[in-house]
């Protein structure tokens, strides 16, 4: 790689071009115990890249002042974020410099749950089913674990 | 997908940010009877998305003012730019806003083949080779045929 590229700076607008193709908004919701409901909700962002372009990923990770890189899968790398307090800023960056693609449409049921999660809303039943129904209607509409259950599914009285 | 997205005027950088993910700068040595040379010489740029985003290629297409959209496989379409006129305009528009992963690299070589062939150095046997030879390092490293092609093996006196 040429070094010019190494040291120029990120423009906020190419980082929005360069989510909607790479990016990803997920929002996974997993059994475990020891929680309020039995089931977590890990709402993050992911941009993955071939370890040769982890400078790029270090470069968004600057631009961003947050997220964590660690290796995805073989020489794959990604940066992640996870915590609230970040995908919120996240949120700020991406209405600021708005996605183009349908992956917008991600971002904003994305959107969506982070404010409920903000608002503790994923500690009761009935909102926490509302987040897994946002969520399965997120990528590729793959309906969560949550909602297939059987422990969701109260007999009627 | 909302209608807000579908009118939003692309900006520069952001189709920059998007074809360093999503784009293709591609060099194909094809054998061909009737060319000088019997080799014919394609530069393309591709952008490939699902159906569901065609709309974006087609403002990716508005705001360069040239590329055919077409079916590349399936469900999925693409923005093609092959005229050298075309080709030499997308170059000057890299130049002004850079990509920043390591297809620059590819960018770099295509650029020097487009002016090799707006040169018409392309219809000489040894800039053909050189030629080749550029497309070679480009995308995944795959030897052109022409380089492999027993015809151009000459033996040595």
């Amino acid at each position: 790689m040429s070094a010019d590229n190494q040291q120029e700076r990120l423009d906020n607008k190419w980082v929005s071009g360069f989510v909607d193709g790479e990016g990803c908004f997920y929002v996974g919701i997993n059994k475990i115990q020891n929680m309020t409901l039995g089931w977590q909700v890990l709402p993050e962002f992911r941009l993955v890249q071939h370890k040769k372009n982890i400078f790029v990923l270090k470069k968004v990770q600057e631009l961003f002042g947050y997220g964590v890189i660690t290796r995805n899968h073989g020489d794959r790398f990604e940066l992640r974020v996870r915590k609230i307090g970040d995908l919120k800023k996240l949120i700020e960056f991406f209405q600021q410099n708005p996605l183009m693609t349908t992956k917008k449409d991600d971002f904003n049921l994305f959107k969506k749950i982070i404010y409920l999660m903000d608002k503790k809303e994923h500690l009761k039943e009935e909102e926490l089913k509302a987040i897994a129904k946002l969520s399965s209607e997120m990528n590729r509409k793959i309906k969560p674990k949550f909602l297939e259950s059987s422990e969701t599914i109260r007999p009627t009285s």
